[in-house]
């Protein structure tokens, strides 16, 4: 365990959550004046040649992070994975169509109540029945046919679950992979559409990273206000109207951050140490704490677990405190504790971190 | 003039445009540590201790900046003026009602052909035949009875025109203010919802201010997406999902800078003086540069002009240049010069470019 001077302390908050210090850095620099423009970053007009190369170098560095093949759209949209979750179903779910959907937690249910509010949802898989402990194998999962698309969640925050594979489909897959986007590689052949809130693992919170494949725009209805339609914004390179310039550029410095530490490969094994540095540390004092996700789906991103009494929570709360921990408390959904650990969570934290468990269940 | 060492340069950019030098400071420390709590305020969960604050803070400020009644609600949402376009038609304009529209410019255009995709549209005062040069006096306005609201924009960006008076209605007024919100008192017995993106007066793009009268929430129908119900976003206090934090902090920052400068009044009158500086340096030499809108109605934050011939126009632009002046250039859509000094546009910036105007002319 190293001990650094810093002012900073552990950020386990689930989202928004901590971001690598050198992008903070760096925007610290650039919110001032970037480029040697003599204009700060906020400042810039969004057609301008310096906000140009943000957003041309955003959309080069997420297609090279994610190996996104070229047909593949990359947009910057805003209103945080919600409103994707009205959106992608009045672009794809038509009149007299039906949509498969997963549902794994409370952000799927909320993306089925607002898809019901345009069109018929069949709820392929309902996790509600086993508290959402899991995501589900392909044999639990009943698909109807001829749907305009499957939608699911790659990664449930509250609960710390997460697919390991992709579920089969013949319908088109659009997936919300707000927690968990590059944090492993993506089987681009399986998607058609792929969407994240910025504020876990990309950025700031604000902003929304979609990446479709083209032949989706297609099907999206003129009839559809602007900026709620993928195509039109598509066609104006996420630029139809003023974007979150912020939230790009830092995105933006976020990818850059990924490739010069090694691209998602060298990332999803650094997630893989993280997660398991700290599940062994609850593993081993099984007596004490209890995971809440099925071992099959563990999360790499969030790890909900709670002490063997709820006052023991409450002391593990205050205790971590103490020792420069924060964010640690579950969502009040579940209840208990919960580490979120996204990409830039340093590998150090987590062993502070597997640490602080050991003590404080020998304490205890 | 004073001279003063920076690496800044003058910002006439239209939107995104110049912030206050002491926020963009006060911004950089908080970017790594905000209030001592060891996390950015990109960072911090948008349920937590430290962002409630922020948000509480931002609201009540606001609050006093405008001096804003208590029966309208302050509400932070996303997506540009251009998605408040289509979302205040969606909450107001029902089947078989109808709006009146003033089309004043690109953006007015723009809300109409928004509105279209929803309900029927009057409109009340078409400026394109005048070439958007002036805003309309009550006379030249023909409204329809029984009207669910009238959409106007007080002040047009691309032709530098605005209203100085607000217009007469019987209906609920919706006013689009981006581009001139808090650069002078509102009398908020007039108008029933007022919406801003915050990249001019406010703060950094993909933030819009939406101040609405709470009664006008009740009519918000219960069958839209939540994201895109004002009246689900206010029951939840902007919080209905993880909203733009870093665009609400610095907004709120913003508010903090214009109370300490002295309020609306000051600023109001910061504004009348800066106008005027660059105005009285066109009139003065009205042989070489005319002003774009009517004298009735020229807008004291976007000053469209034009010199004497297309290439003194380029000369200019290369000139302004090389005297640290940037974002000078006219809209596509109307070409010539333009001259953007919102809120934190400094006055000796003023000073400056009307000494350049006198000089320029002088010398061609």
């Amino acid at each position: 365990m190293t001990t650094t001077t810093t002012d900073r302390i552990l950020n386990f908050s689930a989202g928004p959550a901590t971001l690598p210090e050198p992008v903070l850095r760096q925007a610290q620099s650039d919110l001032w004046n970037i480029a040697n423009s003599g204009i700060g970053i906020c400042e810039h007009s969004h057609r301008g040649p310096v906000f140009d190369n943000v957003l041309k170098e955003a959309v080069a560095d997420c297609r090279a992070v994610g190996t996104i093949p070229d047909d593949f759209e990359i947009l910057f949209l805003q209103g945080g994975a919600t409103l994707q979750f009205a959106m992608l179903a009045m672009n794809f779910l038509g009149e007299g169509e039906v949509a498969n959907y997963l549902n794994t937690g409370v952000w799927t249910t909320k993306s089925i109540k607002e898809a019901k509010k345009i069109g018929n949802v069949n709820i392929a898989f309902e996790g509600s029945a086993c508290n959402f402990d899991h995501c589900p194998a392909d044999d639990e999962i009943h698909l109807v046919d001829d749907a305009s698309y499957l939608h699911y969640c790659t990664n449930n925050t509250i609960y710390g679950t997460r697919f390991v594979n992709v579920p089969s489909s013949n319908a088109p897959i659009i997936c919300d992979m707000s927690s968990d986007i590059f944090s492993r590689a993506i089987d681009w052949s399986k998607f058609d559409m792929v969407y994240a809130g910025a504020q876990k693992n990309l950025g700031p919170s604000g902003t929304v990273l979609v990446i479709i494949r083209k032949s989706m725009l297609e099907k999206c209805p003129d009839t559809l206000p602007v900026t709620l339609n993928y195509s039109a914004i598509a066609a104006k390179g996420s630029r139809l109207n003023t974007p979150p310039t912020f939230g790009i550029y830092l995105m933006g410095q976020v990818f850059k951050w990924i490739l010069e530490e090694g691209g998602l490969q060298e990332i999803e094994a650094r997630n893989e140490h993280k997660a398991d540095i700290i599940y062994h540390a609850l593993d081993s004092n099984s007596d004490f704490y209890t995971t809440f996700a099925r071992d099959c789906c563990r999360s790499r991103m969030n790890i909900s677990f709670k002490t063997k009494a709820p006052e023991f929570d409450a002391l593990f709360l205050e205790e971590s405190a103490t020792q420069g921990m924060s964010g640690l408390k579950g969502h009040r959904d579940l209840g208990g504790l919960r580490a979120s650990v996204y990409n830039a969570f340093p590998v150090e934290g987590c062993e502070r971190f597997a640490e602080f468990l050991k003590t404080f269940a020998a304490a205890h």
